[in-house]
């Protein structure tokens, strides 16, 4: 795979950074990741103003242009990739290469950007048929809303659920469940859908956004606020949502097996919806 | 300035690691930093339980041997240092390079290491006049014990306190106050001297370790215990701990004026029993 880092193109084992660089040492940067439909970048503008808004709120100086668009279509073409792969697309920037020192750099740095462009098809069985989770504590920094590169507490939780026989991990935080460790997470009990509303608490996911807007658009009602755990047995449907995954169903949370492991309908609905808006919009 | 990457030295600036290492988009590693006194590593032994311990608790699967007292004399004599040179030594493990997954890859991967060695003096005017905190909500992971490179936190923490006319910042959790950005906090009220315990929501500092034990060989009263907030404008003295700084006393936090600005006797009697410490075993 032909990667970009700071302004050239590599082979994968050949592209590096500086050491000193502090997304290394400090995790002090941010990320999007970007889901791929017929070489189109879904909601890019919607993706490239939350990259910018995490950017500002590290205080890194750097004003996204149109290097995403430019990045994606020479990632495309230097990879010989086709319109019909599924495509996932990763950008990341940090402040950039200085002598180790928490606090910031006093001269302008060079920010370090590096991103790729690779296959990965939507897992079916798991979009079908749904999957299982855990939940843990949420040990993550206060700053969810930032997508920054410092994931090592959502790693240790994915981690976790894996060796645990689950897929996934939901946060828990205060007693009520924020997210998934890479997406956001909706509940249905008696015909309203839940969400966690865009706190500090979760990251505001786009995929998040564009559920909730299918759900207005089919007046499914909506509310904004979180499951607490001691209610999590009683709900009648439950899905993730996610760039990568779109809407992942779940039907299983700890040991509480939901609908007796059937994909809900407001589920099937939503899934159903997303794909028509796919189809109308980027095929 | 010559460092260790991966089995080799490099000037600093031909110093490179992959792009894909997942210490460079997860944050996904630990780390030590040491104090050299005199061409010796302080508290070589417990600086390297504890750096076990941080990869023991991320399961990164490396065993440390001998390379950190390696690692270093190579550097010390590729860098022409000195015996009476000051010195920080720095080294960072990270699982190593893998396609971008939160889950920890299945197949062993070789860690990523890396080191530096470099000159830095203690701040004179700092250790001997103290210096100025703020504090500020403690926004970071609940895992503050693992010293992990996810400092994130920690560098937005110190930049604010910085431009907002700080040296540092206390964090404060539920109420207390936990530790600096990097460094352990001590406060004296009444001759009993206070600091957080040894939790998941602080670093278990080896200078903190040894500032107690100090205490203890001094017959002064210690108590492991949290200050809360609203006790912060009646304590006596305050203090941070840590390699770099040994002991640096505060006199001043947010708009409270510790002691009239003079350090106070217990926090010069540890930093005296300090010094002879290190005279004794070092020197």
């Amino acid at each position: 795979m032909i990667v970009y880092v700071n302004g050239k193109y590599f082979e994968e084992n050949e592209a590096l950074i500086n050491v000193a660089d502090r997304g290394y040492v400090f995790s002090d940067g941010a990320y999007e990741g970007f889901r791929i439909y017929n070489n189109k970048i879904f909601k890019l503008q919607e993706h490239k103003n939350r990259f910018q808004r995490s950017l500002d709120e590290l205080k890194i100086s750097y004003k996204l242009e149109n290097e995403i668009e430019e990045i994606y279509k020479n990632l495309f073409i230097k990879n010989s990739y086709n319109k019909e792969d599924e495509l996932f697309y990763y950008m990341q920037i940090t402040r950039g290469v200085a002598p180790r020192d928490h606090s910031f750099p006093k001269e302008k740095l060079e920010a370090g950007v590096y991103a790729f462009l690779s296959k990965k098809a939507v897992n079916l069985d798991s979009y079908t048929n749904g999957i299982k989770v855990c939940t843990l504590p949420d040990n993550r920094w206060a700053r969810c809303d930032i997508k920054a590169i410092s994931l090592l507490a959502n790693c240790l939780a994915k981690q976790t659920a894996i060796e645990n026989g689950y897929d996934d991990t939901l946060f828990v935080h205060d007693g009520v469940i924020t997210e998934g460790t890479s997406t956001n997470v909706f509940f249905v009990k008696d015909d309203i859908i839940y969400t966690h509303a865009a706190t500090n608490r979760i990251l505001n996911g786009v995929t998040r956004n564009f559920v909730l807007n299918l759900c207005k658009q089919n007046n499914l009602k909506i509310v904004e606020f979180p499951l607490t755990i001691d209610k999590l047995s009683s709900i009648d449907e439950a899905f993730l949502t996610g760039t990568s995954g779109e809407i992942t169903p779940i039907t299983k949370i700890d040991s509480i097996i939901i609908r007796n492991k059937k994909v809900g309908k407001i589920t099937k609905k939503l899934q159903k919806k997303y794909r028509e808006y796919l189809d109308e919009n980027y095929y």
